[in-house]
Parts: C-alpha cells; sequence; structure tokens
C-alpha cells in the first residue's frame, strides 16, 4: 500500500524482508519479483530518477519505442502496489546495519519533516545517478531541452544523433573523449568545454586530426524551440548551429546513504557479484549505482537477481512448509 | 525487412554483422540494440519458442502482468523491423566458422524447402530452451492446461501456486527434489512419476517426512475445462483432485546447429563471459541457452550486452570518421 505521513506509523513495527531504496526500472523490477516471491518490502522513493526524464524509451523490449520513460515507472508501481508491495516517497538518509538487520532513516516531506525509521532483513540500493547538466544562469533554458534532443547518453541515443551535427558538452579534459565513440555515429561533432577547463596541446591536436573544433567561450544559452535545440549562444553573442547535443558531464551517485557502511566500492560504483549481492550478504544493489552499462533493460535484469538471490536466502533459512494432515502417524524425522 | 522464399536472395551476397539465432525475448533485444548502433542484423526464427506459450507474463515490467509472452515478441519484431533489421522464418541446421566469418544454413519452408546459407561476422545464439511435456497418448489434452494454470517455471509461477493443491509432474527421481523448493510456496504436493522411473527408498522416505504423498501410476488425461486444470485421471481410472501443477520434465535445449563448433558447455548450457560471450570469440549467447536464470527480464538485458559487446568489438576496428572539411590544411596524422 502507499504509505504517507498519515498511515506510515502502521509500518514501524514490521519488519520487512526488503527495503528498496529507489522506484527506478531496477528497484520496481526486483518488488515485482520479491512480492512474488511471497516477501514483503517497501520502496522508498524520492521521485524524479533518471528513466523519469526519459522523454522516449526507444531501447526496451516490449515497449514501443516511443513510450516515455515515467509511463514505465507509473505501470511498474501500479504493478508492484497490485502485488502487495508497501511504497512511501521521502530520502533515504542513512542505512544502518543492526546486526541482523538494517535500520533505515527516511525524510518524509519537504515541510514539517518527518523522519521515520524502518527495519528490514536486506537492504537493495536502487537508487541510481543523475547526470549533471551544464549549469547556466537559466537553468529552465537546460531542462527545456535536456531527455529530447540534447543527450545525456550515448548507448541510449547514438542512433538519434546519426550523422547530425553534434555538440559534446564535456565536464572534464577526459569527457572529450567521448567524441571518438560519438564519432562511430557522426564526424560533426563540435567540442564544448563551457569554460570550465583548461584543454592540453595534446587534446588540441587530436581533435584537430578529426577535423573536430573546440569551442571554449562560456555558454548563455542553448537555442531552439518545441523542445527542440538547434544551436548554441556563446557569451560573446556569437552562435554555433547543432542539429543536437550529447552532454558528457558525469554523474551524481545517490549513495550518501551508504557511507556508513563498510563496502566495496569501484569509483563511485558498488562492486557485486553475477547476483548483484555487494560485499555485505544482506546489501544489493542494482542499477546504476553498480558497475555495467546504465540501461533500463540491465536494471530490470538486476532487480531479478537481487530478488532471487535474496529469497533463496531467506528460503533456505526457513523450515520447510509440511503438509501437516498426511502426517499422522508419521515419524517426525 | 521480412525475408521469404521470393526475396531471400537478395541478401545471399550481403555479409551481416550479426546472424541471431531465434526471436524470442533475448534475440529481439539483441537486435533492437544492434541496430540502434547502426550494425545490421538477421534474426532468423523457427516461431512458437517458449515464450511465445506464456498466457500471461506476470514479472516482466513494464507490461500489465496479463500481457500474453506473443504480445511481446509481436512488439519487439515490429521495432526491429522498423529499425531495419532482417528477420526470416527457418531453421538453422548449421553454424560454420569460416575463420572471418561465419556461415548459416537455414531450412526454409517444410513443404519445398529451400536451403540458403547467410553469412555473418559474428552470431548470437539466441535459441532457447523448450519444456518437456508429459506425453499422453492425446497430447491436445496436454496443451490444453499447459502455460495456463499446468506451469513449467516455478520463479515464474510460484506466486499463482501458493497454497494450492498442486500436482507436481516429474521427470527422473531427481526432478522430485523440486518439491522441496516449491514447498516454499505451497506445502499440498503430491507427486507425480507417470510410471516413468523408480523411486528410490530414500526418496519416498523423504516425502512420506513431508506428506507429500507420491502417484506412480501412469497418467490417462488431465481434467478440466477452459484451461484450467483441476484434477489428474489415472491409468486405474481413479482421479486425484488438483488446484494447479508445475511440470518438472527437464527442456530441449535448440543448440544442435552448434555442435560443429569447439565451445564450452556446462551440461546443455553455453558458459559465457559476463558481456555474453562464449568462448569462440565471436559467437554470443543469450536467455535460456546459457547459464544461468531463465527469465524474459534476463533475456532482454542478455540482449543488450551481447549487441554491446559486439558493437565496441567493429567500432575499435574501424577507422575513425574525421569531419572531412574541417580538415584543409591540417597534416594527416
Amino acid at each position: 500500500m502507499k504509505l504517507t505521513k498519515q498511515n506510515l506509523e502502521q509500518r514501524l513495527d514490521h519488519l520487512y524482508d526488503v527495503i528498496i531504496v529507489g522506484g527506478g526500472a531496477g528497484g520496481l523490477s526486483a518488488a515485482i519479483y520479491l512480492q512474488r516471491y511471497r516477501l514483503s518490502c517497501l520502496i522508498i522513493e524520492k521521485g524524479k530518477g533518471r528513466s523519469f526524464w526519459m522523454q522516449e524509451l526507444r531501447n526496451y523490449l516490449g515497449l514501443p519505442p516511443e513510450t516515455p520513460g515515467r509511463e514505465l515507472l507509473k505501470q511498474g508501481l501500479e504493478h508492484s502496489l497490485e502485488l502487495g508491495a508497501d511504497h512511501l516517497r521521502g530520502f533515504v538518509e542513512e542505512v544502518r546495519d543492526e546486526g541482523e538487520n538494517f535500520a533505515v532513516k527516511v525524510k518524509v516531506g519537504k515541510q514539517d519533516s518527518q523522519y521515520p525509521v524502518f527495519r528490514a532483513k536486506y537492504v537493495i540500493a536502487a537508487s541510481g545517478i543523475i547526470d549533471t547538466l551544464p549549469q547556466l544562469a537559466n537553468m529552465q533554458n537546460v531542462f527545456d531541452y535536456a531527455g529530447y534532443n540534447l543527450h545525456v547518453c550515448l548507448i541510449c541515443d547514438g542512433y538519434e544523433i546519426a550523422d547530425q551535427r553534434c555538440g559534446l558538452f564535456a565536464g572534464t579534459e577526459g569527457a572529450i573523449n567521448t567524441a571518438f565513440v560519438l564519432n562511430w555515429f557522426t564526424p560533426y561533432i563540435t567540442v564544448f568545454t563551457n569554460g570550465l577547463f583548461e584543454v592540453s596541446g595534446e587534446m588540441r591536436q587530436k581533435l584537430r586530426e578529426h577535423g573536430y573544433p573546440l569551442v571554449e567561450q562560456p555558454i548563455q544559452q542553448f537555442l531552439g524551440q518545441n523542445h527542440q535545440m538547434n544551436g548554441v549562444e556563446l557569451a560573446d553573442g556569437s552562435k554555433v548551429e547543432l542539429d543536437t547535443g550529447l552532454i558528457a558531464m558525469g554523474s551524481h551517485y545517490h549513495n550518501e546513504y551508504l557511507q556508513g557502511l563498510d563496502l566495496e566500492w569501484k569509483g563511485s560504483n558498488l562492486v557485486t557479484d553475477s547476483m548483484c549481492r555487494t560485499s555485505h550478504p544482506r546489501l544489493f544493489a542494482v542499477g546504476d549505482l553498480k558497475e555495467g552499462l546504465n540501461q533500463v533493460s540491465i536494471a530490470v535484469a538486476d532487480g531479478t537477481l537481487a530478488a532471487t538471490a535474496i529469497w533463496r536466502d531467506i528460503r533456505r533459512s526457513a523450515a520447510p512448509r509440511r503438509w501437516e494432515q498426511n502426517l499422522i502417524g508419521v515419524a517426525a524425522p
């Protein structure tokens, strides 16, 4: 059921099998599997994750390519609730290991906040990442195009970029190397630093050899209309015409709530085994937070794997269910 | 485009990037990704694979739980064709390694068959498995219930079996052990051997201790109506009432066409790395044919992984695309 400030008190004494932090593709897939394994779970979701912003899914089997990410999330939440999952809008502040169980502290409501603590045997970290966007004076100008034809994922959207004049908006010199993968799809690449960092002579030379212009001025604004970006206006008022763009400025990893635990990381990614188990045996990570491809299909499979591993753990430690009425006269094992 | 006997000649001289053997969830997901990576692929499909028979998907994120498997396949094929994939109905008889490329021999049409050979740099084995069903005199009686409430997958359908009187239809003594996982969902288990094999004293004792009756007579027919099985009639005319059933008789692996290649197997499963690459660097396996969970979500992610690994291979060996008009006066690297 949906938990709110009004009814969450009912669940404070409940020990969930699993608390899932994050209601994106990985978290919802895990919830569906867990409930179908007859385990109890609570999804805690701050809302508006990466897939919420996807205007068209394009590469997820079974849904028409123009399906928006938020449709997938809506369907998945409905599905989870029908199966008996609990769901709470809130921000997870801390996961504390209490030995047998985890205590999960949540901030609920931006105003008159409550800070309930829920408990579970297992936690699935499914809180994902969010792409860093160019910071312009008018952020609405960025939001108008990001997720439309100003892309953030080369694997997802290279196809749409093919043979277009593409602005590559890099956050660091290292991120400029994205150009040399992007050029599988298009050679018409202009690299923008937005005045954020210096570019080495070596990189300048490499860009020159490929014919990719480098623009180092700060960006004034994106140009375009109806969510279709068609160029960039620079600080000096000059304009660069573009057909599309790719932002390569890194991501923010939603993993602050895990910092009190002793976990193995690879950069900002959690290291897991093939069933998405982290170095903590009762903590799993799915989707973008763990190593691997940041794709909806991968997150959905991760949810399947984590839920299945948890079910196996819990099932194997449970007493087998016998058919009692047939046991009359049978010696106990 | 759709290839048929009439037009397949057009593609006999074409070297595909990838030929995908099997048009189920794994193969179609791979096709969508490959086409979006701007690679060319041909899906060869005999039709009526495991997911075609699923009456309700139930656990795949994004689709309502009552969506039949064939809907997923229909949508995926449409999606692949829109992206420019080729598709052929046919039965792959052999994959031969020609050094640089694979030659894939196909039987097209059950009557007046043609035997074209297509070529590709890579092959994805996505041909899956099919569950072995009880062999009764009247097979239509089995088909009436299999995939409805006579299930073949415990992970998929345990939820529907919960607390029901369930017949477990085992193919070997080893398969009777499924009862001790199935009992997570229900204790009301009756085990049927259909007269196929002997049961050891040890197993009889274990079943007795759990209260699970063992029925060793051959099955005459399943009873029920409107695809809802409600019991079994045995050879001697006696009846056993049931609410549902689970078949555990193993599977047939569609892997005959790979037998000429030197591949690493684990039982009937292909061994792969984390990107679904087999021990042959240009042959990938996705879905049920490889080790792991036999779930739609896993097959879909496998397709993503295999396609991405192949794209990386091909991209890295290709010449980088330069923006030629910007290269005037720039020394070649």
